[in-house]
Protein backbone atom coordinates (compact mmCIF):
# COMPACT_ATOMS: atom_id res chain seq x y z
CA UNK A 1 0.00 0.00 0.00
CA UNK A 2 2.71 2.33 0.91
CA UNK A 3 3.75 3.49 -2.15
CA UNK A 4 0.52 4.42 -3.92
CA UNK A 5 -0.02 7.86 -2.90
CA UNK A 6 -0.97 10.67 -5.08
CA UNK A 7 1.55 14.15 -4.44
CA UNK A 8 -0.81 16.66 -6.68
CA UNK A 9 2.27 19.47 -7.00
CA UNK A 10 4.28 16.36 -8.14
CA UNK A 11 1.96 14.98 -10.71
CA UNK A 12 1.57 18.85 -12.32
CA UNK A 13 5.32 19.03 -12.12
CA UNK A 14 5.75 16.43 -14.76
CA UNK A 15 3.67 17.85 -17.81
CA UNK A 16 2.95 21.13 -19.31
CA UNK A 17 0.88 20.94 -22.17
CA UNK A 18 -2.47 22.64 -22.05
CA UNK A 19 -6.05 20.94 -22.65
CA UNK A 20 -4.59 17.53 -21.93
CA UNK A 21 -5.84 15.44 -18.81
CA UNK A 22 -3.75 13.19 -17.26
CA UNK A 23 -5.26 10.42 -14.90
CA UNK A 24 -3.46 10.00 -11.74
CA UNK A 25 -6.00 7.82 -9.19
CA UNK A 26 -8.87 5.70 -10.14
CA UNK A 27 -11.82 5.19 -7.73
CA UNK A 28 -14.45 2.09 -8.92
CA UNK A 29 -14.99 3.36 -12.52
CA UNK A 30 -14.57 7.35 -11.59
CA UNK A 31 -10.97 9.25 -12.83
CA UNK A 32 -8.61 11.78 -11.04
CA UNK A 33 -7.32 13.62 -13.66
CA UNK A 34 -5.03 17.09 -13.36
CA UNK A 35 -4.83 19.36 -16.17
CA UNK A 36 -3.48 23.01 -16.92
CA UNK A 37 -5.40 25.11 -18.70
CA UNK A 38 -4.95 28.45 -20.37
CA UNK A 39 -7.00 30.68 -23.08
CA UNK A 40 -10.55 28.93 -24.17
CA UNK A 41 -11.81 25.95 -24.37
CA UNK A 42 -14.87 24.99 -26.58
CA UNK A 43 -18.27 24.39 -26.01
CA UNK A 44 -19.66 21.07 -24.75
CA UNK A 45 -21.31 18.74 -22.89
CA UNK A 46 -21.50 15.34 -20.88
CA UNK A 47 -24.56 13.20 -21.81
CA UNK A 48 -24.57 10.83 -19.06
CA UNK A 49 -22.51 12.43 -16.26
CA UNK A 50 -21.71 15.11 -13.97
CA UNK A 51 -18.32 16.53 -13.84
CA UNK A 52 -15.92 18.22 -11.60
CA UNK A 53 -13.81 20.96 -11.52
CA UNK A 54 -11.37 21.52 -8.76
CA UNK A 55 -8.70 24.49 -9.07
CA UNK A 56 -5.65 23.42 -7.86
CA UNK A 57 -3.75 26.42 -8.47
CA UNK A 58 -4.93 29.87 -10.31
CA UNK A 59 -8.26 30.76 -11.85
CA UNK A 60 -10.80 29.18 -14.15
CA UNK A 61 -13.83 30.36 -15.48
CA UNK A 62 -16.66 28.22 -16.54
CA UNK A 63 -19.10 29.45 -18.82
CA UNK A 64 -22.56 28.11 -18.93
CA UNK A 65 -25.45 29.41 -22.12
CA UNK A 66 -26.81 31.50 -18.98
CA UNK A 67 -24.11 32.66 -16.89
CA UNK A 68 -20.55 32.36 -15.67
CA UNK A 69 -18.62 31.02 -12.71
CA UNK A 70 -15.29 31.89 -11.54
CA UNK A 71 -13.31 29.35 -9.64
CA UNK A 72 -9.95 30.31 -7.54
CA UNK A 73 -7.88 28.27 -5.70
CA UNK A 74 -9.00 25.73 -3.67
CA UNK A 75 -12.83 26.10 -5.19
CA UNK A 76 -14.75 23.33 -6.83
CA UNK A 77 -17.87 23.36 -9.04
CA UNK A 78 -19.74 20.36 -10.20
CA UNK A 79 -21.15 20.71 -13.84
CA UNK A 80 -24.47 18.37 -14.12
CA UNK A 81 -24.69 16.26 -17.17
CA UNK A 82 -25.71 17.48 -20.32
CA UNK A 83 -25.03 21.26 -19.48
CA UNK A 84 -23.33 22.70 -21.77
CA UNK A 85 -19.96 24.47 -20.24
CA UNK A 86 -17.17 26.18 -22.27
CA UNK A 87 -14.13 26.55 -19.86
CA UNK A 88 -11.53 29.35 -20.05
CA UNK A 89 -8.39 30.49 -17.90
CA UNK A 90 -6.94 34.22 -18.53
CA UNK A 91 -3.65 32.87 -17.35
CA UNK A 92 -2.13 29.04 -16.94
CA UNK A 93 -4.90 27.45 -13.96
CA UNK A 94 -3.88 23.63 -12.86
CA UNK A 95 -7.10 21.78 -12.00
CA UNK A 96 -8.34 18.65 -11.00
CA UNK A 97 -11.26 16.93 -12.79
CA UNK A 98 -13.07 13.90 -11.92
CA UNK A 99 -15.40 12.03 -13.86
CA UNK A 100 -16.59 8.58 -15.26
CA UNK A 101 -13.64 6.71 -16.77
CA UNK A 102 -14.32 7.00 -20.60
CA UNK A 103 -15.37 10.61 -20.57
CA UNK A 104 -13.66 12.87 -23.21
CA UNK A 105 -12.60 16.24 -22.46
CA UNK A 106 -14.62 17.25 -25.42
CA UNK A 107 -17.66 15.60 -24.89
CA UNK A 108 -20.21 15.16 -27.72
CA UNK A 109 -17.54 17.08 -30.13
CA UNK A 110 -14.88 15.55 -31.34
CA UNK A 111 -12.03 18.02 -32.97
CA UNK A 112 -8.28 18.57 -32.46
CA UNK A 113 -8.64 19.95 -28.79
CA UNK A 114 -10.05 15.66 -28.03
CA UNK A 115 -7.24 14.71 -26.02
CA UNK A 116 -5.95 10.90 -25.91
CA UNK A 117 -8.00 9.33 -22.95
CA UNK A 118 -7.08 7.37 -20.47
CA UNK A 119 -3.13 9.07 -20.24
CA UNK A 120 -1.69 8.16 -16.82
CA UNK A 121 1.02 10.11 -15.73
CA UNK B 1 -25.15 27.85 -12.59
CA UNK B 2 -23.62 30.98 -10.42
CA UNK B 3 -24.15 30.08 -6.79
CA UNK B 4 -23.47 26.48 -6.51
CA UNK B 5 -19.52 26.62 -6.33
CA UNK B 6 -18.13 25.43 -3.26
CA UNK B 7 -15.25 26.90 -1.66
CA UNK B 8 -13.37 23.93 0.26
CA UNK B 9 -11.81 26.55 2.93
CA UNK B 10 -14.85 28.58 3.89
CA UNK B 11 -16.86 25.06 4.52
CA UNK B 12 -14.61 23.50 6.50
CA UNK B 13 -15.03 27.12 8.81
CA UNK B 14 -18.06 25.98 9.12
CA UNK B 15 -17.62 23.16 11.87
CA UNK B 16 -15.22 21.63 14.33
CA UNK B 17 -16.05 18.53 15.60
CA UNK B 18 -14.00 15.44 14.45
CA UNK B 19 -14.61 12.27 12.78
CA UNK B 20 -18.00 13.61 11.54
CA UNK B 21 -17.66 14.06 7.20
CA UNK B 22 -20.34 16.93 6.16
CA UNK B 23 -21.48 16.78 2.38
CA UNK B 24 -20.63 19.67 0.14
CA UNK B 25 -20.88 17.86 -3.58
CA UNK B 26 -22.44 15.51 -5.20
CA UNK B 27 -21.31 13.96 -8.75
CA UNK B 28 -23.88 11.43 -10.12
CA UNK B 29 -24.40 9.34 -7.16
CA UNK B 30 -20.90 10.00 -5.47
CA UNK B 31 -20.39 12.22 -2.71
CA UNK B 32 -17.68 15.05 -1.92
CA UNK B 33 -17.12 15.55 2.02
CA UNK B 34 -15.16 17.54 4.20
CA UNK B 35 -13.59 16.27 7.78
CA UNK B 36 -11.29 17.25 10.51
CA UNK B 37 -10.00 14.44 12.26
CA UNK B 38 -7.51 14.02 15.46
CA UNK B 39 -6.32 11.24 17.01
CA UNK B 40 -7.24 7.37 16.07
CA UNK B 41 -10.11 5.98 14.50
CA UNK B 42 -11.21 2.49 14.36
CA UNK B 43 -10.25 -0.24 12.24
CA UNK B 44 -13.06 -0.82 9.06
CA UNK B 45 -13.67 -1.46 5.36
CA UNK B 46 -15.83 -0.76 2.30
CA UNK B 47 -16.76 -3.96 1.15
CA UNK B 48 -18.49 -2.50 -1.98
CA UNK B 49 -16.60 0.66 -3.17
CA UNK B 50 -13.12 2.48 -2.61
CA UNK B 51 -12.71 5.45 -1.26
CA UNK B 52 -10.29 8.49 -1.77
CA UNK B 53 -8.90 10.33 0.78
CA UNK B 54 -7.70 14.17 -0.38
CA UNK B 55 -5.52 16.23 2.31
CA UNK B 56 -6.71 19.73 2.46
CA UNK B 57 -4.26 20.72 5.91
CA UNK B 58 -2.28 18.68 7.69
CA UNK B 59 -1.13 15.60 8.19
CA UNK B 60 -2.64 11.81 8.29
CA UNK B 61 -1.63 8.37 8.56
CA UNK B 62 -4.04 5.46 7.25
CA UNK B 63 -2.73 2.43 8.35
CA UNK B 64 -3.11 -0.78 7.19
CA UNK B 65 -2.69 -4.51 7.87
CA UNK B 66 0.24 -4.84 6.06
CA UNK B 67 2.11 -1.07 6.76
CA UNK B 68 0.83 2.62 6.37
CA UNK B 69 0.88 5.46 4.72
CA UNK B 70 1.92 9.01 6.02
CA UNK B 71 -0.34 11.88 3.73
CA UNK B 72 0.37 15.59 4.00
CA UNK B 73 -1.63 18.54 2.36
CA UNK B 74 -1.64 17.98 -1.33
CA UNK B 75 -1.52 14.03 -1.37
CA UNK B 76 -4.52 12.03 -2.23
CA UNK B 77 -4.62 7.82 -1.77
CA UNK B 78 -7.46 5.64 -3.14
CA UNK B 79 -8.29 2.80 -0.45
CA UNK B 80 -9.42 -0.12 -2.50
CA UNK B 81 -12.72 -1.75 -1.43
CA UNK B 82 -12.71 -4.30 0.73
CA UNK B 83 -8.59 -3.24 2.13
CA UNK B 84 -9.08 -2.81 6.74
CA UNK B 85 -7.80 0.51 7.63
CA UNK B 86 -7.36 2.95 10.23
CA UNK B 87 -6.97 6.34 9.61
CA UNK B 88 -5.72 8.88 12.44
CA UNK B 89 -3.81 12.28 12.98
CA UNK B 90 -1.24 13.16 15.52
CA UNK B 91 -2.79 16.65 15.17
CA UNK B 92 -6.19 18.19 13.34
CA UNK B 93 -5.93 17.10 9.94
CA UNK B 94 -8.49 18.60 7.46
CA UNK B 95 -9.72 16.20 4.65
CA UNK B 96 -11.89 15.45 1.44
CA UNK B 97 -13.49 11.99 1.01
CA UNK B 98 -14.90 11.33 -2.04
CA UNK B 99 -16.94 7.67 -2.12
CA UNK B 100 -20.39 6.74 -3.18
CA UNK B 101 -23.67 8.06 -1.53
CA UNK B 102 -24.62 6.10 1.12
CA UNK B 103 -21.19 5.03 2.83
CA UNK B 104 -20.62 4.58 6.35
CA UNK B 105 -17.81 6.53 8.02
CA UNK B 106 -17.28 3.68 10.29
CA UNK B 107 -17.29 1.02 7.08
CA UNK B 108 -18.86 -2.59 8.16
CA UNK B 109 -18.76 -1.81 11.51
CA UNK B 110 -21.29 0.48 13.91
CA UNK B 111 -20.44 2.40 16.97
CA UNK B 112 -20.46 5.87 18.80
CA UNK B 113 -18.19 6.72 15.95
CA UNK B 114 -20.59 6.05 13.13
CA UNK B 115 -21.43 9.63 11.35
CA UNK B 116 -24.89 10.57 10.29
CA UNK B 117 -24.68 10.09 6.51
CA UNK B 118 -26.02 12.57 4.34
CA UNK B 119 -25.20 15.65 6.22
CA UNK B 120 -24.31 18.49 4.40
CA UNK B 121 -22.83 21.58 5.21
Amino acid sequence: MKNKKINIRKKLSKFNDHWNPKVVAEMNDYQFKLAKISGEFIWHQHKSTDEVFYVVEGKMIIEFRDGKVELSKGEMFVVPKGVEHKPYAEKECHIMLIEQRGVLNTGEVKNELTAINDNWI
